[in-house]
């Protein structure tokens, strides 16, 4: 089978590393075009970036030459796929253009999450939510071939959202409580000066309390025609950074609609297999893995379970104020942030949703290096 | 004014290196008397310590011969108020034997913390507690001169509630989450070890919510002639270890009985003053500081407030469940450890506690070294 | 192929972990048979370990019983080959109970590296010293058929030599300083305890520099006849401890007897290809790999090249007092420790040297658990 | 005795918080004026800066108005004593403007330190050299009471050159190999990104091995006439980076010209106290501490000895290459920068090298704010 060629858009930063990372040898997709700032442009992609993965950056990889970061002026053809790891108000400016051109943009920036119809995604949680793409303007005006944009959540919100869709299926969710120690990936290189972070916590997050509680509505909102019917539960949430290089841990207090007992509550997470049977490269195995030792989960030991895209639960017991309390841990620049992209990516093709894009953009005469 | 001589029990550990740091030059306060185990017993205090903190060891302090630690056999006198410092369970054997003999015990262990005629007491929060020593029965028994057992309360407790206790006062409390994470030093050396901690969080410390919650109700409870009613709050804890050395950070979530505004609450904070006016050498000029920078308290900037005796206080915000949130800060080994014992021992000569105290013991003939 | 049934002798700590690791999934080795402590023989693997890679525990191996650490009363067979990471202390008295029934002992515990007729090797860079094993009294007394003790240097000295060898050869050495830092997982576990080594340097590791010192000398000396002539070089190591959890950093000054140049010396790292073809699973494919980045190599970004068997160089410049200087990294635990002893059996395998050895023990009668 | 007014340019960044923390308090100075870049001119100093020490910033310094960072524009009287802790590049630019109009500026910057005519002094090793700067331009040109530039070394040399110079003075040096682990906060704020340092060590610091070398040849030179002969010795330095936030411990082996016992080195450091009996505010009473202990100095424990301004000596043992190896401890943010220059005003103070300063500059009409 012959792999899908897909680009990646801010691939220098920390999140386009791990997505040269589980791309590069990805069975479906083939990396074919890198862009970053405009200063990389015409650079080769081992000049541009600092690497800062423990595995090596691939020899071909680091030859590739850097692309401009919009459709235009790309030397060869522009990917139908998209893959982009922006911040905030850069990708706000540049994901529509890609996809107003045609491309699927499988984007792990804040810029559309909340946007009505984007789809914010976590596959084993709310795949359904996909169907939101043929609302959107790019694709409805043009007979549903047009580009799009998908989004996957904050990087705090996909592990907890994991370990709380099987309870919401089963038992209802009327209120939680969570406390955040996040890891210094999250705020991308150079991010968190050393100053400020070894032998400290910081109890701050620039607006992450706020995205964690919308956020945690919209993946386990409803899928309603067009639009997505939010959550019904109360959510509050208090974020720390802590002195960790990646995983994000997170203390639960949670309150269901159906009283459950721990051990319906230990087979919700333990049969929550959504993805089962479909073989996406990216799920892993099990979602939620439970680990009953008394002191976990941890980062350190934890982060990598299921290639680094399972969330590890423990700790379940009773709370003195709310019903249960529990402690989830997920990997947060894997399944928080490029591996979460990569598995929206995977269902959109098992979907069919990336066969037909047709992409239209005049590529610029190879004179830029 | 003559100093009070004391002994430090457990004096080699942690929390027992922090009584010599804050009593060796305490101006009501002489160190005559130092103890540890069994094997430290004629050994010199500087030869049976490993010293851990960064200021240097006094050298009168290091040359002082250790005794044993018991009453019995103390070369010269035995002074009439022990500070001890020791794991709980040899705590439970060994306090009694020196409150028999008559010796004020200010102890920092959790082994008698919840034992129903022991004051569990932050000095700011519930000094009238104090009164429970009368009920002990080594008192009791001696015409009330007979020596006693007060206790402070679990280092994450005390900080919380110096937070609370406004509120309380004013507001009254409901119910609370608190998430805690907290420094290494707590537990001791060696206590962690650095490859369970470094670059992680460990979210489990044996039987800390269990001690979070119970002692939180004792502390903020009515003294009722010779009894204390615990409050009738809910509290839920979640505590967790992080790569800290000093200084605990907890996350909370609070309903109050009677609504507050935030002006309220920040009054109630800032007009918090217990002890003004008491000039007691250990006490902090503002127990309870609010900050108001958006990212603090944080351990490295804060846990030497008040030196190292205030709790830091900010984040006040409003929380989508219960009514606020907010994140206190305060010193581990000091504010909750050997200061608060020290804290408390001021409090007791204050109220003349320490004045008619009756040790009778026979010292040993100094053949021991 | 048959895999060869493999024991583990010390199986729980750091390094036998380690050993699990690189074992478990091995094409030419089986783990058949686990041992630590007295008081953890009886139970499973899983229960007498606390794991603490960031792999998971195998669960097969989990599921193993844990066998008496002495030759006899094994239930089952007692496997010819076994690896051992042990205390010196434990080694010196365990290790040759084993070759003395016949068993290959592949140890990483120092307790016999500096005897005479101990090989200590590091296959890369003195292989041949492997024949010493010949002169060993229980394998001379048993027709050349019985058992032996192999060992690979200490932690540090390991990513050392695989610098140093390829100098040697080409050039000569004539004198050295190194000065390491060097991570806690050297010292095992519970090992360095966090309030000695978070956000601090401790410059002492217990004779570290003694070993280092000698054991260069042994790994470049000549093989003579049945003894090791010593390479006649001055080494001065400083050995210190840094908060870092895997990889040791070494900074080297070198005096050559031949003048080099910079190309030179370049070529000669390149160049070191001693195992080429020989096809063993452990090798890595370049064992001395040279980065030419201006701050390389680091313990988070180099550690694990070669699947942690490269020794990562850096920073080629020249030294005011010796000639040259720069900078050497290797894993620790991989490296430095378990996967030196896994490719030192690999060797021994290629020579035939595990092939003949003839084990007699009476086993147990299965009636431990 | 009324306090001499001196300003701090530069004095937001992490060392102008250090001269803040030293001088706000100090019984001869007194803080009048701040400045640091552009932006910040008019702003208040609590505005302008973050404050990163565990000091409480002072109020009635938070509340100061900071400055044009020139000459010209002051509101209110430029004072004839400015402490500069800028960047090299702009310190180049700067400081000659504050010393041209009149001022003594105390520069910790590079920039200066290899000018011949500008003392590179640390008082207790070559207080001497500070005749130099009647060498400079300003000064010769204005009749002996113009303004100078006086720098003192890179954090890096200054504990170094404490431990040298007793041996010097006694033995001669021949030559030294010395191996830095150097604190996070060397590098200012926001300086070292946490992702690359926590749990890792950098073995590269820009231009760092050649300040060390060159400035301990400058040090430890010998004033002749108006110029300093540079100290004829081999010095290799091997600077890295650790996870440690103040502190640089260095690892040293040394060749004498004069052979000297172990017992002389000790009396050599022991008795080397060159400012004895000056009564300088900020020099410790023991410029150098040796420490007995097997594993010190260390950067925890040993960084505030002398109020952090003595440099502590360890570790002494023969060398196998050179003479001897030991360990030198310094604060490199204190003793390594602000309170050397603090150390060094003093010292010109002392001198008279502060009296007869004639600072002409035109200040501004107060409009600023």
């Amino acid at each position: 089978m012959e792999r899908r060629k897909v680009g990646i858009l801010g691939a220098t930063g920390m999140v386009g590393q791990r997505f040269i990372q589980l791309l590069s040898n990805h069975p479906w997709f083939e990396i074919a075009w890198l862009a970053a700032s405009d200063r990389s442009a015409g650079k080769t992609y081992g000049d541009a970036c600092r690497w800062k993965l423990d595995t090596p950056l691939p020899k071909h990889i680091a030859a590739m030459t850097m692309q401009p970061n919009v459709p235009e002026g790309t030397v060869g053809e522009l990917p139908k796929i998209i893959f982009a790891a922006l911040d905030a108000d850069i990708a706000r400016e540049l994901e529509p253009k890609f996809a107003a051109v045609g491309c699927a943009v499988i984007s792990n920036s804040s810029a559309f999450r909340m946007t009505p119809d984007v789809p914010l995604v976590v596959p084993e949680v709310n795949a359904d939510h996909l169907a939101l793409i043929e609302a959107q303007a790019s694709r409805r005006e043009n007979g549903g071939k047009g580009g799009y944009i998908v989004t996957n959540p904050n990087c705090s919100a996909i592990g907890l959202v994991m370990a709380l869709k099987p309870l919401e299926e089963r038992f209802g969710i009327e209120s939680l409580f969570v406390s955040t120690m996040q890891a210094v990936s999250g705020a991308g290189y150079p991010g968190v000066p050393s100053l400020d972070i070894m032998g400290n916590v910081v109890p701050f997050i620039k607006n992450e309390e706020e995205k964690m509680q919308e956020e945690v509505g919209k993946l386990l909102g409803r899928l309603d025609g067009r639009k997505i019917e939010m959550l019904d539960a109360k959510v509050s949430a208090h974020c720390n950074r802590v002195p960790v290089e990646d995983g994000h841990t997170e203390c639960v207090s949670i309150k269901l609609r159906k009283k459950a007992t721990r051990e319906e509550i230990l087979a919700a997470w333990n049969e929550f297999l959504p993805l089962q049977g479909q073989h996406l490269p990216t799920a892993p195995s099990q979602p939620v893995e439970y680990d009953d030792g008394v002191d976990r989960p941890q980062p350190r030991l934890d982060k990598m379970r299921g290639n680094g895209m399972a969330a590890t639960v423990g700790r379940l017991r009773e709370c003195s104020l709310l019903d249960w309390k529990f402690v989830v841990l997920s990997h947060n620049t894997i399944r928080g942030a490029a591996g979460a992209a990569v598995l929206n990516a995977e269902v959109l093709a098992l979907l069919g949703k990336l066969d037909k894009l047709d992409v239209a953009v005049t590529p610029a005469v190879a004179v830029m290096a």
